[in-house]
């Protein structure tokens, strides 16, 4: 059922406990399900329901152990966690605290870190939070020096693979989009099509879509769809994040609906231009602010001004990973980093336009992952 | 944009604070997708994004006031939240902790409620949590005493409408499964067409798919796809929570391929059978531990046995909700609670079969949204 090798696994096993004896950590309580997809192989889209928590304790030497609901047990057998601890939830008087709380015990961890900053939360309910730490009054509950999400950040190269291979079909996905999206459809039609092709693509399904379909560009990129149809001169504008074999792409595409206006064709090549200027200066070693720096100022010309926000980001098994491509982010980039470049103009009418697109950082340079996009086709 | 008039979410917002009053609560803060989509009519699949935060505070009198990042300005203008303050995120310096805690401070709580047992959590980094509990030191964080939960249990008739719609989409769904799935397919093609005939029928999305293509059962019911092709004898599970319109539904069909074992037909008449029961008991007023009683007893019959867990559960905004069909819920049925309905049983063979629909209380009783799906039908 895993993803991957157990060899995979094993070596990010290994590479947080490295991290965690260098952090002074015991032990890691994950509970998140990008967690169970890195750590444990374990992927369902059962995460969608709220109802139980799920944890997953990492201790600095040994194999991981997972102590989840038991609706779960039989899908995490076929995984690579080998030690798995049930109880029936959701249980009103004890959702998994004891058998938690006795599991930390036994190890005899005298600390445990939890994902605790920025793009991480605790996903389990703050009482029965309470009460794990109040079963555990030596343990000292601490910040897991973002281990997790640092290890995360630079990507195997398996990990790049499926990423590419999610980025492949949604191009094919974009790339059929002028033949069968009619320009009479509503937003909420062509959202409707456009899933169908992904699927048809192959993707496994679709978790992320967003668009527009306005006149001359769009006030925001996290819209869902209406039942406005389209005219003439308007963008239609899809950013997808599907996912393949457990990875994500996230790129989107801007299409014009009939003859645009030439300032919206004018701003969507200065938008192409500093994707390739990005690609071109993103190097092993060079500082993400840097890059952020020279694609602000290239944004900047003609009337034309960035959008504002971060101009990319990391990417793998969510959406949206660390780091952001923002001013004072001084983080040099590193090899097999999978980033998103995401450069958004502000055009005269006030209006934006944004165009994305994802690449793995290599000793060669930036590598595509999404095909190439240049003038906006016409639908 | 919002899904409804403005004056269903002010009735939920008054509905709030005067619980709020009775729980001496001066204020909530929410921060989950469920409560902005609850709450503030905000809808965007961009929840998929786990980089930032999103805070709604409703005070005890007056109305809510989103805290938010700046890239949801826009869409959250067309709601009815008319209170907005944005921070330009991900800010690694104070990622809206600054802001949201100016916010609580100027209104002058003593106290904030948060969401904070089972179903819930608090979805921003726990670093920041201490940093904004920090800044406020004079206000006392509370759990919100369930109100959010509660209210989202009892639906109005416009949620139930939305439902039932959905219901209605993947029962279309559904009933073409014989006459398009194809028994050379693997599961993975199988849910790739599944979910384009839900997207064709309507569906906006469909967050939720697990299924099962096995001999005679399954095991689980939260299992991805795999490659594996259908064989004859096999029994084609398929579980979805499709999304139209915000709302879900959630329930599944299972498919004979060729010729099953009788052993299967029968379990699948006691799991039907057992569904009518429900339904029939299900009355305003009813305990749902005696609903949870009766399904348990008459699941056990003939060599077959109740399969664990519950039996069914709430469902709206989110695919899981308040309440759980469990021995030791004694909460009584409401107007308008919607349910689904899910029985499990275990079989001879030591293989599962669940069987799921749903259902709203009312005045007249349980009334299905589902269609009623009585032998399986062949592929």
């Amino acid at each position: 059922m895993a993803l991957f090798a157990l060899e995979e696994y094993q070596t990010r096993w290994k590479k947080a406990q490295s991290k965690m004896k260098t952090a002074g950590l015991d032990g890691l309580l994950l509970t998140q399900e990008v967690d169970f997809a890195y750590f444990a192989g374990f992927h369902t889209r059962f995460w969608q329901s709220p109802t139980r928590p799920w944890f997953l304790v990492l201790p600095q030497s040994g194999n991981p152990i997972a102590v989840i609901p038991s609706i779960g047990e039989h899908l995490m057998r076929q995984g690579v966690v080998d030690n798995i601890k049930t109880w029936s939830a959701p249980d009103l008087n004890d959702d998994g605290i004891g058998i938690l709380s006795q599991t930390i015990n036994n190890i005899g961890f005298s600390n445990i870190g939890l994902p605790y900053t920025m793009e991480s939360h605790l996903r389990m309910p703050l009482a029965d939070f309470q009460a794990l730490q109040e079963k555990l009054p030596t343990v000292e509950f601490r910040d897991d020096a973002n281990i997790a999400r640092d290890l995360r950040m630079i990507k195997s190269q398996a990990e790049v693979a499926r990423i590419e291979q999610a980025c492949s079909i949604a191009g094919k996905a974009f790339a059929r989009v002028p033949q069968t999206i009619h320009k009479e459809q509503s937003l909420a039609q062509i959202f409707r099509k456009f899933q169908i092709i992904c699927l048809e693509e192959g993707a496994d399904f679709i978790p992320y879509l967003a668009g527009a379909l306005e006149a001359s560009g769009y006030n925001d990129v996290i819209s869902p769809a209406h039942d406005v149809k389209g005219r003439e001169g308007d963008v239609l504008m899809l950013d997808t994040g599907l996912i393949r074999d457990g990875y994500f792409c996230d790129f989107n595409r801007n299409f014009a609906i009939g003859k645009i206006d030439p300032m919206v064709r004018d701003a969507h090549k200065i938008l192409t231009d500093v994707t390739e200027l990005a690609i071109e200066h993103m190097k092993i070693g060079t500082a993400i602010s840097a890059i952020y720096d020279l694609m602000q100022k290239a944004l900047t010309q003609d009337g034309f001004k960035a959008g504002g926000g971060r101009l990319g980001h990391g990417l793998g098994l969510y959406l949206t990973e660390w780091p952001s491509i923002i001013a004072d982010e001084y983080m040099p980039l590193s090899d097999n980093m999978v980033m998103t470049i995401e450069p958004s103009i502000e055009m005269p009418n006030g209006k934006i336009l944004v165009h994305e697109d994802n690449v793995v950082i290599t000793a060669m340079g930036a590598k595509r992952l999404t095909p190439y996009y240049g003038e906006m086709e016409i639908i």
